[in-house]
């Protein structure tokens, strides 16, 4: 099974009344039309073996974890977070008090951005731990004027630029810890025009391709532009722009704005974390980076493989 | 692990602001205030081992289960569906036919309610198959004025009711086909008072514990009253009654009216289902089973065990 293939599958399967369901399945959360406001919803898991290594990180980096990748697709939209559901699937034997922890974990990071757990659901089973968060948010711009930011608003000549730096998010635990940039996307999205925006989740190259084909646009990339984590390269022998591209877990944003714009953010002190524009968007929809040297090779959805 | 002590402690930690979220944690759903609306969700999970078996039942009765659960979720409530969203963790090796047969099978009773599933996450490990759903709902008087039905409304003097019949849910596969009881908890709504409500799904006697407990009070249920379905003692050997409190899997309605409203509801024909009055809410917090004899024993949570 291709996820992929799997989640294009379910694309084709989706009709629906615009009006009742402006965004549906393919962006980081659906759009529902409710009380004569629009519903910001996304669901994500978090299971043992895949998301986090229960035995390693502990419950409480677990249910941390599982709240947290959900406050990054609020961030995502630019939205404000309204509230969240989640269920658990316990593994039987598992002590009270580790429950208990999954459980102050997605409250811990709930909590510090108001997003109350309201509900969730139980259960035993032999397997191991499997968490699902369901988020619910609101528009930012309810009185500002912020609407949600799609994946499929960016246009040739935009400028694209990405949040804070990349790479070995996971190996140096920073994909537990991660702040999710609910208040940045708003500064961002109340002091510029965002066409599109991502979550950086399943590595740069991944995410940016998704971007990219959800807008009918493909992207210049300067590889020297692109910013590398200290993290990226610790205690591995890899090359920095391989580990920032392909490793994903950064929960960093990945955005575009119109180009007479990205003069005047690379220099605005306003924002509160570093933004870097690493390429532009183009009308030919190939996702393309460029070396120093100036020669062009196709950056593929995989990531990028230094080779030599 | 106790599950229900663990829900306690939850329960213990949610503080609210009414204002933004009047039900949390406790009820069938969590109701939150948005854009002028009350917003109603829920979320439960499918397992494969728990809630069905993959290898016997098949990849679309489990998408289907996993969904008609939460529409039940919102009958309990007597609220009107607005779409879903699923979390799928699929067993590696899987075929893509299957995991298109899940979906397919959350969208047939979906699309049944005009419950649209507009979002997902899918991820793939190497343990068994994990769905959970979350449902958002609308109260059903928007302009009919009627309320969400909570658990805690029950009164001393309320008649107790359940629709349909109880036992063998899981023996004879109705588990899995069984029908939401959306649209009749919207006309019982209509016609009736309804002061509690609650979804059967562990069992007429663990069901009826909670919806006392959230209520404050009691129940004296008349046991030679208790709707048994056909299929609860089908090929084995249990007493009626004993699988018609303990089986569970029903997904029938338990619900009380004043007592008032009783008789009336006993003969009304516009209702699109058996409807069967079962017992009384007392002040006295107890739950009493009473014999045809006119001997009364306490209910257990656990259910009722037939002894000789």
């Amino acid at each position: 099974m291709r996820e992929n293939e799997f989640l294009s599958w379910i694309a084709s399967r989706s009709r629906f009344d615009a009006a009742k369901v402006p965004v549906g399945p393919g962006d980081d959360m659906a759009v529902v039309a409710f009380g004569g406001e629009r519903l910001l919803t996304a669901v994500d898991q978090a299971l043992d073996g895949v998301h986090f290594d229960l035995a390693n990180h502990g419950p409480r980096a677990a249910g941390r974890k599982a709240m947290a990748r959900n406050l990054s697709d609020v961030a995502a939209m630019a939205a404000l977070p309204v509230g969240a559901v989640a269920s658990v699937a316990l593994p039987k034997g598992m002590s009270q008090a580790d429950a208990q922890e999954i459980y102050l974990g997605l409250r811990d990071v709930g909590d510090e951005f108001s997003c109350p757990l309201v509900g969730g659901d139980v259960s035993m089973w032999d397997q191991r731990l499997a968490i699902s968060v369901t988020i619910f948010a609101r528009p930012a711009g309810v009185t500002s004027g912020i609407d949600p930011v799609l994946r499929s608003g960016a246009r040739a000549g935009n400028a694209i630029f990405v949040t804070g730096a990349l790479g070995g998010a996971w190996r140096t635990g920073r994909h537990l810890t991660f702040q999710p940039r609910v208040r940045e996307a708003i500064v961002l999205a109340m002091r510029y025009k965002l066409r599109a925006m991502i979550d950086v989740s399943d590595g740069l190259a991944m995410d940016l391709h998704r971007l990219c084909r959800a807008s009918g646009v493909g992207a210049d990339i300067l590889a020297a532009a692109v910013p590398v984590h200290p993290d990226a390269v610790a205690g591995r022998n890899i090359a920095p722009l391989e580990a920032a591209l392909g490793d994903g877990e950064d929960y960093e944003l990945l955005f575009t704005v119109p180009r007479g714009q990205a003069k005047r953010l690379e220099g605005d002190d306003k924002i509160p974390l570093p933004v870097t524009r690493i390429g532009t968007i183009t009308k030919n929809p190939d996702v393309v980076l460029i070396q120093p040297g100036g020669s062009r090779q196709p950056l593929p959805e995989t990531g990028w493989e230094h080779k030599g």
